[in-house]
């Protein structure tokens, strides 16, 4: 491995995230009036809408708790963890204790969705903000909403389906929020579930999803794993599929099992041969297996989520494994997502480019970004580099 | 009017109409072995999927019965039109009553959606076949299903609703399908209850959704008609705002009525001027009223159906009018639909277009896209022109 490398990275995205990030989202988005913050951006920060997206609220509240606990103690972010710890727990929960997607500022509800990604992401907040705040309370917050998560992802408690039961399907995306929600659950105020749980969802994606003999990464099987050859059942998410083959490698550095380090490296393999753009770099959304058009029309687009995923896992198989492939793959991507998504003069990122890279429009944060995906990575990039710096 | 343009227009239509888009179809996505129709295809016209999305069939059936009852009694078209009657008849009602959104080739449900959609294309669809055969069952059919229609427009039939009470808003969508419903339903079996609903829907449109002061037709406002000054509030829709506007201006030339005919061209200038792209043609797919980022991300991109509806809204303004305005409109869209949306090789147009009119994807049917946009402007435009050459 190439250590000027990885310290030049390291102050790369260690600046990157706390100079240019970070100043864009706070202390301005935290509401100081309803509690939560005031997320939906445009490009030079003004408000585009006071709205609050219940996702956006738990993964801010689980960013500012994440930082106060592994980068600096600082009280303005344990605050303004707070902030949006308060406005999940007093407004973002129905009666029945199914949380809400779209809130008004003030916390009345708009919009209650058919899946629990609100939960989840509200789990790694308390969880964050527990280990934080030492508040036994809040991990027992915590715990209740994972179970009450595990309740949905095993079908055990049932929400109004969508679909009728003619063409059964799962979706990568469960297991992989749950693999996900459980390894910030173990690392913040532990839980002896999450081990066994971690492992059994990753046998499941290996299992049912990933798919060797065309090289794929499924985004939906039939419940037996086997290609559903419906528009649905076709349609691949590269950047999601890489994100989960991070969360693989991550589980792979954190038992030191090579077993998920080749699994995860295989699926980052797989998609990134898939979804790499040839012609104008960066990871392309949507892909159909054989190559017939799928549902979407704006499939070729370049979203800010895909690319950061793909940063963190071509980082940690580069990391773990030292293949210059990888170092390549980041690099070139780094590049591209500096050059095409980062808004240099007002800081963070563009959400939506089109497929050549021309900005398609301009918000910061709206319904679905906000400040998680982009720091996300730039943290996780600068911790996994710090401990190699420091190791070396 | 230019009577030798007129004359050349309707040629154009007539030939587009018979000899490119209806050979794409038919008769091969007619099922043989289900009833119904396989639409979902590739740019070549292979089977992308047999999956069957109902509101496409019940729009294909109606094409094909109003072909029959317009341009030539073709018993192909008549059969295929039966094809599709008995396919949403046996298969696209669920016990309640309540139809389904997308179903399987062998008419197994995949899904309901919480809208009445299906529901206004079948009545049409029944409509016009009640017509073709005269069967007084089926006219039954269409009426009684309509006036299920009016109770959901009503909310006197509630389905599931999507969003909390707390910010109620009502679109444009409403009014305007209800409209091009009972049109239709008073062209083909007539019924004495639509010209008085007409005028009310259009007396809603023109007071709560037409704002003069910001030459402006919104998509959705308060019940009161304000807007809302929230992302989803704000977002426009140029191409169905311009839909609306030739669904008024039909009604202008079916009772001869000048305030319909202002209004309808009003709605028409403003859309345009909002809506049309001054840097690559063609009508844009979303804005935000005052110019805020929108939702959505594809925004920018350039659909078929949009173009669609604004060639007709042109052509009737232009004929009704005799504004050459209408008519160079009319010719820079035909022209730019020509050169980019047209597929010479195979027949029919694509669907979804980058921007600046390079192809997003090749799928020429879909869950959302089928024989009915590009067939109506040409049937539609062909009948306008037709009675012109007659009259003159």
């Amino acid at each position: 491995m190439d250590l000027a490398y990885i310290k030049e990275l390291h102050q790369f995205y260690q600046k990157e995230l706390l100079e240019d990030t970070l100043p864009f989202w706070f202390p301005r988005s935290i509401d100081q009036k309803y509690g939560g913050y005031l997320l939906m951006r445009d490009a030079d920060g003004s408000l585009i809408d006071d709205d609050k997206a219940v996702w956006i609220q738990g993964r801010a509240a689980w960013l500012l708790a994440t930082l106060y606990n592994t980068v600096e103690k600082k009280q303005a972010w344990l605050d303004g963890a707070a902030a949006g710890i308060d406005f999940l727990l007093n407004h973002c929960f129905d009666p029945a204790g199914k949380m809400y997607f779209h809130m008004q500022r003030d916390g009345t509800p708009i919009r209650m969705r058919r899946y629990f990604f609100s939960e989840t992401f509200a789990v790694i907040a308390l969880a964050a903000y527990a280990k934080a705040t030492q508040d036994a309370r809040m991990a027992e917050k915590a715990r209740e909403l994972f179970t009450r998560c595990l309740e949905y992802a095993k079908g055990e408690r049932l929400m109004t389906p969508k679909f009728e039961p003619t063409r059964p399907a799962k979706a990568i995306g469960i297991p992989m929020i749950m693999i996900n929600t459980a390894q910030q659950l173990r690392e913040t105020i532990g839980d002896p579930r999450c081990d066994q749980l971690i492992q059994d969802w990753i046998a499941e994606i290996e299992r049912d999803f990933v798919k060797e003999d065309i090289r794929c990464v499924m985004e939906q099987v039939a419940p037996d794993g086997s290609i559903i050859d419906h528009i649905d059942g076709r349609t691949l998410n590269p950047g999601h599929a890489i994100e989960g083959a991070w969360f693989i490698l991550h589980e792979a550095r954190y038992r030191s099992n090579k077993h998920y380090q080749q699994l995860g490296c295989k699926m980052l393999d797989y998609m990134w041969e898939r979804g790499w753009d040839k012609t104008y770099g960066g990871i392309l959304y949507f892909l159909d297996v054989y190559g017939k058009p799928v549902q979407e029309y704006w499939q070729d687009m370049k979203f800010w989520w895909p690319q950061n995923e793909a940063l963190i896992a071509t980082l940690l198989a580069y990391t773990l494994t030292g293949d210059q492939k990888y170092k390549t793959w980041h690099e070139d991507l780094r590049q591209y997502t500096e050059n095409y998504f980062h808004d240099k003069e007002h800081g963070e990122w563009y959400g939506y480019l089109h497929r050549d890279g021309s900005l398609a429009q301009t918000a910061k944060g709206n319904l679905f970004k906000g400040p998680f995906h982009l720091p996300r990575q730039q943290w996780y990039c600068m911790r996994l580099l710090s401990a190699l710096v420091t190791a070396n």
